[in-house]
């Protein structure tokens, strides 16, 4: 089985195939201040563009997060857009919607075409799961299945275990980040990342995080992993490195193993 | 134990503690292709650098050897100079002399303190290790002892135990340099060093080789390498990268990492 594989669009790999993906997040509170995050992070070129909507003001308001996420695209053009409520319990922002009210509007922004990737985490309920499935398949919007742990990082067969959860569940990408608390557990992400990737089709995310994880940032893609999230304007992350570096790494990096890599 | 342990002379931590050390490989075949390469190298200010004297033509003539060691010693400044006749079964040129007369011209090499490093293979007979080490210890010279493998990589026991090997034969620094021949292999490598560095006092030096290894000479110092290879004028070992690329790299995750490691 292909190590690299690529995160596609209607059938196309994203950036025409260009490995790893570069994403920057958006943390803006307001449209505006969105709006002035991307005129920072555009010019820097990324790849995918998230949006954390817990950070989002207005999340309340499923009409305001639909006009939010059009404006958004509009902005970025081609550059695809992943949309993410992180939860609480997995390092996002407190938000005053239950999980309900989170499923209609992952439900309301997938009907409105106006996002190509949408991230929930793993741990949540089977059913509410099913159903941001459904209505990204419905939408043709890829799912992301993610988990996170920002206090340690579990043991290497529980972490394989977590991407192969996510393809069980349906999900067109296996996303997995945790803290490391020592170099070991930086060697444990890189080796479940690999071992997953001989087992399965969808493609992986994964890094650690925090300083000691910088290098799963900067080079964890060789081990597998198709996206690494990188500063455009403000991080949303802990040891996320700026864009501007990534990039300079990975020509550096890419070229050193003789073009191994489609760029 | 500290995981960073770096590579002294008198003392002190070369390059004032810098971690990894970059060093540059000469591989010319006469002391005027050598002085020709040093023109090229030192405005680019490796920490250390390495005489390949397996690529020496006068190799047969210990006078001219050490005439040359000098040579480049002076124009080297302040730049340690380590000294290194690598074995054909290890990966080095062919030379004519036989085994007696390699350690008749170390032992000359080291009694002409032109040299500050001295490197030489573990796998060679116990006694003509003895010589080599007693040679250098008598000079001030820090012993390299290095392991090779150009066509594998072994596995993580019997790679962790080549480090504690030279330990045991009393180095100064343990290296050892492997072939991947597929991902997992280079993370054994750096299993490998991580778990070496956390038993053992001495610095160590641990890369794997070619374009699938060239990871690690790029992020190998964050589990425990003292020094990284990398090309001034001409590589001697394949997946090399230039000094320039490896400064950047080196600069770009030093500052994610929050300055971990002195610089």
């Amino acid at each position: 089985m292909q190590t690299n594989k690529p995160i596609t669009l209607n059938g196309q790999p994203i950036a025409g195939g260009k490995f790893p993906l570069i994403c920057t997040p958006l943390v803006g509170r307001t449209l505006d201040s969105i709006m002035a995050e991307l005129a920072v992070v555009l010019p820097k070129k990324p790849d995918v563009l998230e949006w954390r909507v817990d950070f989002f003001e207005q999340i309340g308001d499923s009409d305001a997060v639909v006009a939010a996420a059009k404006a958004i695209k509009k902005e970025a053009g081609s550059i695809p857009l992943m949309f993410t409520r992180r939860s609480t319990l997995e390092g996002g922002e407190k938000i005053a919607l239950n999980e309900g009210q989170v499923i209609a509007m992952y439900v309301a922004v997938c009907a409105s075409k106006a996002i190509d990737l949408i991230d929930y985490e793993m741990a949540n309920d089977a059913a509410n799961i099913v159903r941001v499935r459904d209505a990204a398949r419905a939408n043709g919007i890829k799912l992301v299945l993610s988990f996170h742990n920002f206090s340690y990082t579990p043991g290497l067969e529980t972490l394989a275990s977590k991407f192969l959860m996510a393809d069980q569940l349906g999900a067109d990408v296996a996303k997995v980040a945790v803290m490391p608390r020592n170099l070991d557990d930086v060697l444990t992400l890189f080796s479940a990342t690999l071992e997953a990737g001989k087992i399965l089709r969808i493609p992986l995310i994964s890094m650690s995080m925090g300083p000691l994880g910088a290098v799963t940032r900067l080079f964890g893609w060789t081990f597998g992993s198709a996206l690494t999230f990188a500063v455009g304007a403000s991080s949303s992350a802990p040891g996320q490195v700026p864009i501007e570096d990534l990039n300079t790494v990975l020509a550096i990096l890419q070229k050193s193993m003789g073009g191994k890599s489609v760029s």
